[in-house]
Protein backbone atom coordinates (compact mmCIF):
# COMPACT_ATOMS: atom_id res chain seq x y z
CA UNK A 1 0.00 0.00 0.00
CA UNK A 2 1.29 3.40 -1.28
CA UNK A 3 1.83 5.93 1.72
CA UNK A 4 -1.22 8.31 0.35
CA UNK A 5 -4.55 9.28 0.77
CA UNK A 6 -6.88 9.90 -2.65
CA UNK A 7 -10.20 11.49 -0.90
CA UNK A 8 -11.83 12.25 2.51
CA UNK A 9 -15.33 11.82 2.87
CA UNK A 10 -17.25 13.31 5.68
CA UNK A 11 -20.75 12.02 6.36
CA UNK A 12 -23.01 14.67 6.56
CA UNK A 13 -27.01 14.96 7.85
CA UNK A 14 -27.87 17.38 5.09
CA UNK A 15 -25.36 17.59 2.00
CA UNK A 16 -26.57 20.94 0.68
CA UNK A 17 -26.35 22.47 4.61
CA UNK A 18 -22.67 21.25 4.79
CA UNK A 19 -22.01 22.14 1.01
CA UNK A 20 -23.11 25.52 1.69
CA UNK A 21 -20.88 25.89 5.03
CA UNK A 22 -17.98 25.12 2.91
CA UNK A 23 -18.79 27.26 0.05
CA UNK A 24 -19.09 30.46 2.63
CA UNK A 25 -15.69 29.16 3.50
CA UNK A 26 -14.71 30.07 0.11
CA UNK A 27 -14.46 26.74 -1.12
CA UNK A 28 -15.72 25.40 -4.80
CA UNK A 29 -17.53 22.31 -5.24
CA UNK A 30 -19.32 20.30 -7.70
CA UNK A 31 -22.39 18.03 -6.93
CA UNK A 32 -23.10 14.71 -8.47
CA UNK A 33 -25.85 12.52 -7.30
CA UNK A 34 -26.25 14.16 -3.59
CA UNK A 35 -22.31 13.73 -3.19
CA UNK A 36 -20.06 16.90 -3.39
CA UNK A 37 -16.41 17.16 -4.32
CA UNK A 38 -13.96 19.77 -3.53
CA UNK A 39 -10.53 19.37 -4.92
CA UNK A 40 -8.16 19.83 -2.24
CA UNK A 41 -4.34 19.58 -3.18
CA UNK A 42 -3.34 16.38 -4.59
CA UNK A 43 -6.87 15.04 -3.30
CA UNK A 44 -10.19 15.51 -2.57
CA UNK A 45 -12.67 16.04 0.67
CA UNK A 46 -16.23 14.89 -0.35
CA UNK A 47 -19.15 15.18 1.38
CA UNK A 48 -22.00 12.34 1.31
CA UNK A 49 -24.65 11.82 3.62
CA UNK A 50 -23.73 9.86 6.73
CA UNK A 51 -25.96 6.35 6.52
CA UNK A 52 -25.00 6.07 3.12
CA UNK A 53 -21.46 6.41 3.91
CA UNK A 54 -21.87 3.78 6.76
CA UNK A 55 -24.09 1.80 4.70
CA UNK A 56 -20.73 1.66 1.68
CA UNK A 57 -18.17 0.79 4.79
CA UNK A 58 -20.72 -1.53 6.05
CA UNK A 59 -21.43 -0.38 9.54
CA UNK A 60 -23.46 1.11 11.62
CA UNK A 61 -24.00 5.09 12.36
CA UNK A 62 -22.46 5.61 15.97
CA UNK A 63 -24.44 8.43 18.05
CA UNK A 64 -23.93 11.70 17.03
CA UNK A 65 -22.12 13.86 19.74
CA UNK A 66 -18.47 14.48 21.13
CA UNK A 67 -15.63 13.78 19.40
CA UNK A 68 -15.68 11.18 16.57
CA UNK A 69 -12.08 10.22 16.89
CA UNK A 70 -10.86 12.13 13.26
CA UNK A 71 -9.46 15.79 13.31
CA UNK A 72 -8.44 17.65 10.05
CA UNK A 73 -6.16 20.56 9.66
CA UNK A 74 -5.95 23.49 7.65
CA UNK A 75 -2.04 24.64 8.61
CA UNK A 76 -1.52 28.66 7.25
CA UNK A 77 1.46 30.63 7.09
CA UNK A 78 1.09 33.15 10.07
CA UNK A 79 0.00 33.41 13.46
CA UNK A 80 -2.34 36.21 12.44
CA UNK A 81 -3.60 34.26 10.09
CA UNK A 82 -5.03 31.83 12.64
CA UNK A 83 -7.19 34.50 14.02
CA UNK A 84 -8.45 35.11 10.30
CA UNK A 85 -9.36 31.74 9.59
CA UNK A 86 -11.02 31.20 12.99
CA UNK A 87 -13.06 33.94 12.34
CA UNK A 88 -14.43 33.39 9.29
CA UNK A 89 -15.53 29.74 10.50
CA UNK A 90 -17.74 31.32 12.94
CA UNK A 91 -18.85 34.22 10.51
CA UNK A 92 -19.56 30.79 8.35
CA UNK A 93 -21.43 29.10 11.55
CA UNK A 94 -18.91 26.98 12.71
CA UNK A 95 -18.79 26.17 16.37
CA UNK A 96 -15.24 27.06 18.06
CA UNK A 97 -14.75 24.42 20.34
CA UNK A 98 -11.08 26.04 21.26
CA UNK A 99 -9.96 29.01 20.68
CA UNK A 100 -6.35 30.05 19.62
CA UNK A 101 -3.59 29.76 21.89
CA UNK A 102 -0.11 28.89 21.95
CA UNK A 103 0.62 25.05 21.67
CA UNK A 104 3.31 23.32 23.58
CA UNK A 105 5.27 23.08 20.37
CA UNK A 106 5.84 26.67 19.99
CA UNK A 107 2.62 27.44 17.38
CA UNK A 108 -0.82 29.22 18.13
CA UNK A 109 -3.63 26.94 16.67
CA UNK A 110 -7.51 26.63 17.71
CA UNK A 111 -10.04 24.50 16.59
CA UNK A 112 -13.40 24.61 14.81
CA UNK A 113 -16.93 21.96 14.29
CA UNK A 114 -18.17 22.30 11.07
CA UNK A 115 -22.11 22.11 11.09
CA UNK A 116 -21.96 18.12 11.12
CA UNK A 117 -19.36 17.80 14.30
CA UNK A 118 -16.21 17.45 12.20
CA UNK A 119 -13.47 18.68 13.86
CA UNK A 120 -10.62 21.08 12.02
CA UNK A 121 -7.52 22.50 13.51
CA UNK A 122 -6.11 26.01 11.98
CA UNK A 123 -3.07 25.79 13.32
CA UNK A 124 0.51 28.13 12.69
CA UNK A 125 3.31 25.23 13.06
CA UNK A 126 6.93 26.81 12.24
CA UNK A 127 8.37 23.82 12.25
CA UNK A 128 5.96 22.33 9.30
CA UNK A 129 7.06 23.72 6.13
CA UNK A 130 3.81 25.15 3.60
CA UNK A 131 5.00 24.97 -0.41
CA UNK A 132 3.75 27.80 -2.31
CA UNK A 133 1.20 25.41 -2.94
CA UNK A 134 -0.05 24.69 0.34
CA UNK A 135 1.43 21.64 0.63
CA UNK A 136 3.23 20.48 4.10
CA UNK A 137 6.37 18.96 4.32
CA UNK A 138 7.10 17.56 7.56
CA UNK A 139 10.86 18.01 9.19
CA UNK A 140 13.21 15.37 9.62
CA UNK A 141 12.77 14.87 13.52
CA UNK A 142 15.54 12.82 14.04
CA UNK A 143 13.94 9.95 15.55
CA UNK A 144 12.69 6.78 14.04
CA UNK B 1 -9.82 29.75 4.03
CA UNK B 2 -7.59 27.82 1.03
CA UNK B 3 -9.11 24.75 -0.44
CA UNK B 4 -7.19 22.28 1.38
CA UNK B 5 -5.83 20.20 4.30
CA UNK B 6 -2.69 20.10 5.69
CA UNK B 7 -3.33 17.41 8.18
CA UNK B 8 -5.53 14.36 9.19
CA UNK B 9 -4.90 12.93 12.60
CA UNK B 10 -6.35 9.85 13.88
CA UNK B 11 -7.20 9.05 17.60
CA UNK B 12 -5.97 5.91 18.91
CA UNK B 13 -5.82 3.96 21.74
CA UNK B 14 -2.62 2.75 21.63
CA UNK B 15 0.10 4.40 19.55
CA UNK B 16 2.67 1.85 19.12
CA UNK B 17 -0.02 -0.46 17.92
CA UNK B 18 -1.23 1.71 15.09
CA UNK B 19 2.04 2.63 14.30
CA UNK B 20 2.89 -1.31 13.70
CA UNK B 21 -0.06 -2.10 11.71
CA UNK B 22 1.09 1.14 9.32
CA UNK B 23 4.31 0.04 8.94
CA UNK B 24 2.92 -3.63 8.00
CA UNK B 25 1.30 -1.92 4.95
CA UNK B 26 4.65 -0.17 4.36
CA UNK B 27 4.57 2.86 5.63
CA UNK B 28 7.62 5.03 6.93
CA UNK B 29 6.73 7.15 9.89
CA UNK B 30 8.41 8.92 12.84
CA UNK B 31 7.72 9.61 16.11
CA UNK B 32 7.80 12.40 18.67
CA UNK B 33 6.63 12.77 22.04
CA UNK B 34 4.33 9.97 21.30
CA UNK B 35 3.15 11.37 17.98
CA UNK B 36 3.48 8.93 15.06
CA UNK B 37 4.46 11.62 11.57
CA UNK B 38 3.67 9.96 8.24
CA UNK B 39 4.33 12.27 4.96
CA UNK B 40 1.70 11.44 2.62
CA UNK B 41 1.55 13.35 -0.80
CA UNK B 42 1.72 16.69 0.35
CA UNK B 43 -0.30 16.08 3.68
CA UNK B 44 0.35 14.30 6.84
CA UNK B 45 -1.05 11.78 8.19
CA UNK B 46 -0.92 11.94 12.39
CA UNK B 47 -1.59 9.05 14.84
CA UNK B 48 -2.33 10.56 18.40
CA UNK B 49 -4.12 9.36 21.47
CA UNK B 50 -7.48 9.20 21.46
CA UNK B 51 -8.24 11.08 24.56
CA UNK B 52 -5.22 13.49 23.98
CA UNK B 53 -6.76 14.92 20.45
CA UNK B 54 -10.54 15.01 22.53
CA UNK B 55 -8.90 17.25 24.85
CA UNK B 56 -6.88 19.00 22.22
CA UNK B 57 -10.30 19.49 20.03
CA UNK B 58 -12.14 20.62 23.37
CA UNK B 59 -14.69 17.77 23.29
CA UNK B 60 -15.47 14.35 25.21
CA UNK B 61 -14.91 10.95 23.34
CA UNK B 62 -17.60 9.71 22.48
CA UNK B 63 -18.16 6.40 22.36
CA UNK B 64 -16.51 3.42 20.57
CA UNK B 65 -17.66 1.41 17.85
CA UNK B 66 -19.72 1.97 14.73
CA UNK B 67 -18.97 4.54 11.94
CA UNK B 68 -17.25 7.15 13.44
CA UNK B 69 -18.54 9.53 10.50
CA UNK B 70 -15.20 10.08 8.44
CA UNK B 71 -13.97 7.34 5.62
CA UNK B 72 -10.56 7.71 4.10
CA UNK B 73 -9.80 6.44 0.52
CA UNK B 74 -6.84 5.11 -1.02
CA UNK B 75 -7.43 4.92 -5.00
CA UNK B 76 -5.16 2.34 -7.24
CA UNK B 77 -4.52 2.08 -10.57
CA UNK B 78 -6.28 -0.89 -11.59
CA UNK B 79 -9.11 -3.42 -10.92
CA UNK B 80 -6.63 -5.90 -9.63
CA UNK B 81 -5.03 -3.50 -6.97
CA UNK B 82 -7.90 -3.38 -4.77
CA UNK B 83 -7.43 -7.12 -4.30
CA UNK B 84 -3.62 -7.17 -3.67
CA UNK B 85 -4.22 -4.08 -1.30
CA UNK B 86 -7.65 -5.03 0.63
CA UNK B 87 -5.02 -8.93 0.90
CA UNK B 88 -2.34 -7.24 2.43
CA UNK B 89 -4.48 -5.09 4.47
CA UNK B 90 -6.36 -7.90 6.02
CA UNK B 91 -2.96 -9.65 6.52
CA UNK B 92 -2.01 -6.72 8.59
CA UNK B 93 -4.42 -7.49 10.94
CA UNK B 94 -7.11 -5.42 9.55
CA UNK B 95 -11.12 -6.04 9.69
CA UNK B 96 -12.72 -6.02 6.09
CA UNK B 97 -16.11 -4.70 6.84
CA UNK B 98 -16.71 -4.64 2.88
CA UNK B 99 -15.24 -6.66 0.53
CA UNK B 100 -14.44 -5.68 -2.78
CA UNK B 101 -17.31 -5.55 -5.38
CA UNK B 102 -18.73 -3.34 -8.58
CA UNK B 103 -19.27 0.20 -7.48
CA UNK B 104 -22.25 2.13 -8.75
CA UNK B 105 -20.10 4.44 -10.90
CA UNK B 106 -18.55 1.78 -12.86
CA UNK B 107 -15.27 0.72 -10.33
CA UNK B 108 -14.21 -1.59 -7.78
CA UNK B 109 -13.80 -1.27 -4.53
CA UNK B 110 -14.05 -2.60 -0.72
CA UNK B 111 -13.53 -1.57 3.01
CA UNK B 112 -11.62 -2.30 6.13
CA UNK B 113 -10.77 -1.04 9.00
CA UNK B 114 -7.29 -0.13 11.22
CA UNK B 115 -6.88 -1.45 14.76
CA UNK B 116 -8.89 1.57 15.68
CA UNK B 117 -11.34 1.11 13.82
CA UNK B 118 -10.87 4.09 11.35
CA UNK B 119 -12.53 3.42 7.80
CA UNK B 120 -10.21 3.19 4.61
CA UNK B 121 -11.55 2.51 1.40
CA UNK B 122 -9.11 0.82 -1.27
CA UNK B 123 -10.93 1.98 -4.26
CA UNK B 124 -10.46 1.86 -8.27
CA UNK B 125 -12.01 4.67 -10.07
CA UNK B 126 -11.78 4.95 -13.70
CA UNK B 127 -12.89 8.18 -13.80
CA UNK B 128 -10.35 10.20 -11.42
CA UNK B 129 -6.84 10.79 -12.10
CA UNK B 130 -4.14 9.36 -10.43
CA UNK B 131 -1.00 11.14 -11.34
CA UNK B 132 2.53 9.37 -11.41
CA UNK B 133 2.83 10.53 -7.42
CA UNK B 134 -0.63 9.26 -6.62
CA UNK B 135 -2.21 12.66 -6.66
CA UNK B 136 -5.68 12.69 -7.43
CA UNK B 137 -7.12 15.01 -10.20
CA UNK B 138 -11.15 15.12 -10.30
CA UNK B 139 -12.90 15.06 -13.33
CA UNK B 140 -15.26 18.19 -14.84
CA UNK B 141 -18.38 16.83 -14.06
CA UNK B 142 -20.03 19.34 -15.53
CA UNK B 143 -22.15 20.09 -12.91
CA UNK B 144 -22.33 22.99 -10.51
Amino acid sequence: MEQRISLITLGVADVGRARAFYERLGWHGQEVEETVFFQAGGLALILWGSAKLAGDVGLQEREAGGFGGVALAHNVRSRAEVDTVLSAAAGAGAEITQPARETFYGGYAGYFLDPDGHAWEVAWNPGFTLGPDGSITLPDFGTP
